[in-house]
């Protein structure tokens, strides 16, 4: 859909609604992928975007809530009706239905699964018990399995038994009398295969899957290693539980990267990208102002230590800038490789003191053409001897600052916190202190010997 | 695989190959998927790595290949003979392939070319004609597509007959007597479908397609949004030219999260993770630290301006670091949002007024509570007039940045430069200079007025 169709589109929708027609609304709507129905209800503004809402059927309205942005499936959801809200939950997949029945509140929740029919109330209520970022919680409860000494006409029937319910087959999973996995019949080979053949003889016994309480991260790294569209998982005896499909995945791999770097800019990992309320945005981004406001405070009583000697050599000032800029950005491009290569599981966490060793080796390279280039600027404009202690300052700020950028978050996951979280004000804030000692110090003691 | 289990096989293997065991090796190796295969590879020393990858036949060279990280892919490639590479070549899918051959010295290339077999060699050509982060770039020439008046058993037929070259099969596609993709019928509904029924009848017509010169990451958007598993891709005239699967889609959302962040970071966008090479890495941060490098000595010079005014309230310069830091974090944090929503397509162009509006708001909130925190620090262990300058400052500070930070990616993205390149050391070094003049600006003018 085009940018400017779109513009149309909601101003018509916006017009339509105010006037309450019906018909012309769902003549625009109907046709329309469920994404597309998304993207322009969430273009709207909230009064017409309810009402348009209100409007498509519930199993329309199912496939496009999963499709919405947060803040506008969180704003539709809040004005809908308890009918409404189980008439919807009533078409959705297992997983969708369980994403949104916990985000609702208790009472709701409790409403919406006692009017569901019991099927997917039970199975809602098997989904919740899984955390929500593993492979428990992002997992769908629909799936075709058959025995393994099925024939394959029968795994076939079981297909077509199950065709309205599984809306994407890739594969059929065939599981032993106490329903553990043992293998799979991908459908291009279920379709080569004669009918009598046994699933046993027919599927492939090399399975890749995953157990329910794997993190979501490690699961989508698995997809991506391996090329796969969707993999089974069971639970700790090996039982065929669930499914995951690969749409979820790369909703998964597009989360974690945008958490990643909101974490490492210094924003609460939910802030959402569509957020609208100015307040909400303040209070997840302050948190770490604030960490970088009282580190710079102490950093304005390190400097009141060196009064004497900035006072001295009042030059000496006109480098702060220099110096804390060099050595946060050397500390945060260390911090964000390795990070990032912990993330996509590229980076081994046997291969720290490599990595650190690696790291120190780029610091030296480029502290000391920094370094050089420096004491020539200086040496030019002011007094060699200075130009020297400022070299030796950039060298020692940007090693220190390389070592802090990349054993930081090496330790952190080490110590199972998220390293992402350390790549931000934190390691910023630290390496601006030590620098301006390792700076300032250094100039303090050239005061004394050489200047 | 466990990272244990990791580190024993290598150093197994290492020993294997330094006593040249092959059937030991062979032993080890076979059997397990061509990624863990590719895993432990690139865990060995370059030697036994060559001398193990040697030892595969070509068609498990060929799956472990792909799978290689760049570095120990460009190690292997270099040190093969054209022979083996050829038959390695031969072994590939098209769109595999052609990422081997563009890597190589162009006389290589074309040898390599000249003998595989005719068919792979003319396929290899006409997708090297492409951008390499298009569509056509990534799309592969292995898909199944049959004329739309053809009937399911003829269908079924095809993918029997092309079941070797194409290992995974999602959809078939029709196309009408021109070529042009009319539709398509997943493999679920091609099972549940009666032989006799035309391919016309079955088909779903409302096919989400690209064109060859989409760029990837809108490919990556468009999987993402419809749940895509794979795609088919046309020319200009609508004609099916190729295919692109979902686990090349997870390697460029991969691959451009981290080359967003990394550019974010400063660092130049080829840089592997897994690369070994210390004056490769220096050379790819060096220009960025050097651009810092350059604004701060920059900044150093608007310092030496406001001289005069430092050293008659001495105090102001202890308060630098904070300023700057504060400028810096708020300007990461509203650039970090905006390059992010950008890339994912969550941030529509046409939003860009209300979203500066919505940042400039965001910074008005975070820089009072930061204004007037620092004014309460300053009022009780110095004088509240110079809390009052510091407020304003820090108030001025935070909301140039968090306006630059939000702006300059949106102006960046709209002339049609990649977003992300702004929000690392050209941001921050320009906050910095510009903070600097809000602050030491405030100060000269309050102490002729105020202090």
């Amino acid at each position: 859909m085009e940018q400017i169709d779109l513009k149309t589109i909601v101003d018509d929708l916006e017009y339509l609604a105010s006037q309450k027609d019906e018909r012309m609304i769902l003549n625009i709507l109907i046709g329309n992928h469920p994404a597309d129905i998304a993207t322009i209800i969430q273009s709207l503004s909230q009064k017409p975007a309810r009402y348009i809402f209100g409007l498509l059927d519930a199993d329309t309205a199912s496939d496009v809530i999963v499709e919405l942005d947060e803040i506008t499936k969180d704003s539709l959801v809040k004005s809908m009706q308890d009918a409404r809200l189980t008439e919807i939950v009533d078409e959705m997949d297992s997983d969708d239905a369980t994403d949104l029945v916990a985000e609702l509140p208790t009472d709701v929740a409790e409403k919406v699964l006692d009017s569901i029919d019991e099927e997917g109330s039970d199975e809602v209520k098997e989904l919740l018990r899984h955390e929500e970022d593993t492979a428990g919680g992002i997992m769908a409860l629909e799936f075709i399995s058959v025995p393994e000494n099925f024939h394959v006409d029968e795994a076939i029937r079981e297909i077509r038994y199950k065709a309205d319910e599984v809306a994407q087959v890739y594969n059929v999973y065939a599981v032993n009398e106490k329903g553990v996995l043992t293998g799979f019949i991908p459908l291009k080979k279920l379709i080569l295969a004669k009918s009598e053949q046994k699933v046993s003889s027919v599927m492939v016994t090399d399975v890749i899957k995953v157990t329910t309480d794997l993190d979501q991260e490690e699961v989508a790294n698995i997809f991506s290693k391996y090329n796969l569209v969707s993999v089974p998982v069971t639970d700790q005896e090996g039982r065929l539980v669930g499914r995951i499909t690969v749409d979820d995945v790369v909703d998964v791999i597009e989360e974690e990267a945008s958490e990643d770097m909101q974490k490492m800019a210094g924003i609460a990992d939910d802030e959402e990208i569509r957020e609208t309320s100015a307040f909400k945005i303040s209070v997840g981004r302050l948190p770490w102002l604030l960490v970088g406001f009282c580190g710079q405070l102490f950093a304005a009583l390190v400097m009141k230590q060196f009064e004497a000697s900035l006072k001295e050599i009042f030059i000496a000032t006109f480098f702060i800038p220099l110096m804390m800029a060099m050595g946060g950005n050397a500390g945060i491009q260390a911090a964000t490789i390795v990070v990032r290569g912990m993330a996509l599981g590229e980076l081994n966490p046997t291969e720290t003191i490599k990595r650190l060793r690696k790291e120190v080796q780029v610091s030296l390279i480029n502290g000391t053409v920094c370094g050089i280039l420096l004491f020539a600027v200086v040496a030019l404009v002011d007094k060699p001897p200075f130009g020297l202690v400022l070299a030796l300052a950039m060298l020692g700020v940007i090693i220190n600052a390389s070592f802090i950028g990349a054993s930081v978050p090496l330790v952190l996951s080490k110590a199972g916190v998220d390293p992402a979280i350390a790549t931000g004000p934190i390691i910023t804030t630290f390496n601006d202190i030590i620098g301006l000692l390792i700076y300032l110090g250094l100039v303090t003691a050239a005061l004394r010997f050489l200047l």
